[in-house]
């Protein structure tokens, strides 16, 4: 995938200046996306999928309540209209309009007149942070309930409240939103991000907005890849069990694949490996962030997460990984009013794009080859791909070529070259090109991913 | 092994007083074998094995002296009633009856009068620490001395000693004591200490103390257990080597074994690994003591040390290791009159004991399980194993049952699952109770214990 | 090879009299060798060879200039008999029998008076190093030049110069030494080292000294080795792409290979693994060095450096490493007039020397023995090769009887068990001939050098 690596490739180069624009541009899909009410069904969703379709090419699927997904059974849809909460004076002191986080997400209709003593179990607030609205949901039990800042909650006087949500939890449907890109095999690439949040800008704007970038380089490509990239656009837990029980044949072509989220953010990048610890996706983020600035860090899989956690459940067991920048959960913003656009910056979105499309080139471009001039050394001086005489220190790109030629036997592809000798996959893949280009190398395997049945037994 | 389980636990879980309480009782138990004089062979060894007896089915064998045992010869049997050295002027000045570490154990029977000059070859002592008796040993050559303090003897002055050691040295028998508890399996798990150090605590009391209450605690479970648990309580090296000598069948049904000995002192834990380095024992040791408070260490094998040599020469290469709090060797207190009931602590020996009993659950419960929802989670909401909603925090119990589920693809037993998670093996096992209670968990294999042939043949 | 290990032993045991007299030995051969203006080809070269000869014996292969060898052509001979720069008032200022670095190496014929502007392009200095002269060459590309001190480049006048390089550039040969070694079997050690260098000490007389008496030292032994040993004295690159290439049939015949250079400074030693990184060169090695004073550092692979470049491109992969004392590139002496005699200290060269014949100890003497004793321990005490009654500690030697015992069964070369138990080779071996000589140990495998193909097979 020649032309997708000099796609991509810009974006890992990018100058201060096309990543202000780059970022600017991502930014403000996000912004756009920000303001909608979404959770896990309902129209919130359905709206930012079209937003989506008016990027790329997507494709919504719509599941009824009540469809069995392996243990889970799809809910009642949520629509959600209006919500307050009005004081004894009449006035709308918590009110759904200015932030959607003010009501607890999937609270059943209310409509009553009760004293504070009976409101207080249904308020949420959080006291270590008196301004920010929490994030609460209540999916799988019906209750309801208003979010709002401690310090508003303290400031609530004895008397009666006119309490509204103005919802409906009925049959209805789950949507599911999904682009498909076919490349020259059916293998494929996999990127997935929860889209059931709602007024949160790190978790998961961040990661669709990234998501909806990258299928729009590929789109570019005209096909012209190796692998298939299939984006989903999902509801968390429940939208990835869904999709993985509709889809059961489709899951076993994926070959790496890649869970986005919280990838706005100021923090260091952190990748948490797949379960298998040690597939494709698992050794290519780790290179790519190896040769990235910051302190990135590689965390080992845990159960817990986000959509990972179903793709890589014991019967798939798929080489699914998760990028983040800081770590859900371990921020206070999280589940916060504070995680605001304010809290992701365009230079950091811009970034992270860089990075998948770094990793997307890794993968695409980890060919095998075979040195056809083995014995010893080829003459590289009389072919204008040696250093100057004279010159005693080893620029990166000969070295490169040295490495590239040495380790070419068939076995080794360029990932394993790269991580071999501590320089850049892109520095390698561009010796590589110019050696077979000058006919000192023969490919051996296109693209050998590592088959996911015989990886998993590998590990096992 | 759920019985055992359960038995077991407390002993790890133990409150300050109740841990007080079992350590007092050990205490006592050791208190009462300090006084005897043992040797690697005689009465004060048959002694101590009948009063063992007293808490535990016992059988003890008689071995002839000459008996051949691969490369050694069972000695003579030692026996002593009195020991002295009176000086010129008639006065005890070393008795045997006050301290049995004054006499060079084994020595021939004397009965003579000499000079200073003539006696001193005999005399052995610790400059450096001198107040201290040293316990010295001449098994396999004959030979007579006396043991005494530096200070002590420093003191003596010119003159005749009445000398006498009032000894037998003659054919007879060497004892080993075993116990045996048979389980559902004929596989076993042996707990080997040596019985034959005289007034000395840490080494090896200690380990002859905790060995006889968990035999205790085994004997109580009525054999509703996995392994069978032999107990051995014999003389160091020539012991072992008899035993093995006599019992080459029986030690091939050996899976997992470990040899206790200076395990009261106030050190931290030490525990040295097989021969084999990865052997199962090696691991569910490793794995309690990093749960275990202090700083544990884990030593890598070494053929010099205890009995572990013997079980571990290549011809047996058997999974044993040792269990140790300070290293024997290492502190200044070993081998002297210094290692007296001071030196040992009732906290310590209960402390240790729990570590064993923790280390049999593992080994008892380390079961395989298949998740039975393989695809995706399963909605543990909604069988009230999740945790509440709106709680970030991933409580251990909760996490704990997700490693299990994700990890249980019928391959990692149970310690796999908790070193993976990090988590306590108590905890991954009630994990695995509950949705095995819940029917979200089968079982693959009881008790996968590799087998010891083919470990042995994965590691060399 | 119990008479290589005797002679070889007293290399690594020499007290400070004896290494100063062997270091004096090597230093006064590398004396000899300074003064010769070397080149890939030529005299020089030539008579480097005959000097060598007249230690060792050598065979002197005279290869056509224009013979095809892989992917390169052996050059025109080049051969030198005077150069200089005449100051416009008619004085040597550059006189290439001051010093052969004057002229760049492989320089074309020149007779000509130029400006001070016509002869600057031709002229090479160190700016950073005012007062050394750089070493230059231009083997595969026809140009001349001169080399000076900065400081003297500075002090050049306008003016017209008369300059001339009495050199010819003809078809001729290239010369390759090689000596050879038959041992008990044809499976060879390679030891190479590059000759082509003029008057620069480290690199690499430093390794031609040690090559020398290392060879001298095999030769000793008339033949009762297990190895055959093979020494090359060869330029640079072209010289081991010529051997390689006449000699692929006797190349597969090398089990273990070192280049040898720069290892006559006073830096601490650097050994470069061969490609397959755990050769038995490499571990042998890197034993020898973890036993030797200073900071050995053990380098991984990597495809630049000098002749282990050819040796170990794949389609030979042999396991061939590089012994250095400082690494070559890494000084400001390097390839300068200051690698000089001053540069290298004879007590460097007798270490590096004392080294390498550690080495062929190892490689020699690695046997694999069986334990005839294997069931517990045999009794050491009776056959005298146990401490005495009542020492705690346990000497090297003692220690190391006990770990030959535990681990030879039959699957464990001494090597393995000297890094097992931390001690030195030597000490292993002289337990090792202890044991076989009280028939406690049999011989498995006199010399189980792992094949080079299967070992390729494992690692890749």
């Amino acid at each position: 995938m020649r032309i997708l690596s000099s796609e991509m490739k810009p974006l890992v180069s990018l100058d201060q200046h096309e990543a202000a624009q780059l970022g600017n541009q991502l930014f403000r899909f996000a912004s756009e996306l920000y303001p909608i009410c979404r959770s896990i069904s309902g129209d919130g969703l359905r709206r930012t999928l079209r937003l989506i379709g008016e990027h790329i090419p997507i494709t919504i699927s719509e599941v009824p309540s009540g469809t069995v997904v392996f243990d889970w059974t799809v809910p009642k849809e949520w629509n959600i209209r209006d919500a307050y909460i009005k004081s004894p004076s009449g006035e709308r002191i918590v009110d759904f309009h200015k932030s959607n986080l003010h009501v607890v997400n999937y609270s059943t209709p209310v409509r009553a007149v009760m004293s504070k003593e009976e409101l207080q179990p249904h308020l949420h607030s959080l006291p270590d942070y008196p301004d920010w609205i929490p994030y609460r949901t209540s999916y799988y039990k019906e209750d309801w309930g208003f979010c709002l800042s401690h310090n508003q909650l303290l400031t609530l006087k004895e008397g009666n409240y006119d309490v509204c949500i103005d919802s409906t939890l009925a049959d209805g449907h789950l949507s599911l939103g999904e682009s498909y890109f076919p490349g020259r095999t059916s293998d494929e690439i996999l990127i997935s991000c929860h889209a059931c949040h709602p007024s949160l800008a790190n978790d998961n704007l961040s990661g669709l907005t990234v998501a909806v970038h990258l299928a729009q380089l590929v789109e570019k490509l005209r096909s012209d890849h190796h692998f298939s990239y299939r984006f989903l656009f999902i509801p968390g837990t429940i939208g990835a069990i869904t999709w993985l029980a509709r889809n059961r044949e489709t899951a076993s072509q994926i070959r790496h694949g890649i869970v986005l989220t919280c990838i706005g953010d100021k923090g260091n990048f952190h990748y948490k490996k797949s379960r298998r610890g040690n597939a494709d996706i698992d050794c290519a983020v780790a290179h790519v962030l190896s040769h990235t600035p910051g302190s990135p860090e590689i965390l080992d899989f845990f159960p817990y997460g986000y959509d990972e956690r179903q793709y890589c459940s014991p019967g798939f067991n798929l080489p699914v990984g998760c990028l983040m920048r800081s770590v859900w959960g371990t921020f206070p913003e999280y589940h916060t009013s504070a995680d605001n656009l304010d809290f992701i910056a365009p230079l950091k979105l811009a970034e992270s794009l860089g990075v998948c499309a770094a990793v997307f080139d890794v993968l695409e471009n980890n060919t095998r080859y075979r040195n056809l001039q083995p014995f010893c050394e080829p003459q590289l001086g009389r072919r204008g791909l040696y250093r100057s005489a004279g010159v005693n220190s080893m620029p990166d790109e000969i070295n490169a070529r040295l490495w590239v030629l040495n380790q070419s036997d068939g076995q080794h592809t360029l990932l394993d070259i790269a991580e071999r000798a501590g320089l850049p996959f892109a520095t390698i893949r561009e010796a590589a090109d110019l050696l077979a280009a000058s006919e000192l190398l023969e490919v051996v395997s296109e693209n050998p991913a590592r088959d996911g049945a015989s990886q998993a037994a590998r590990n096992e």
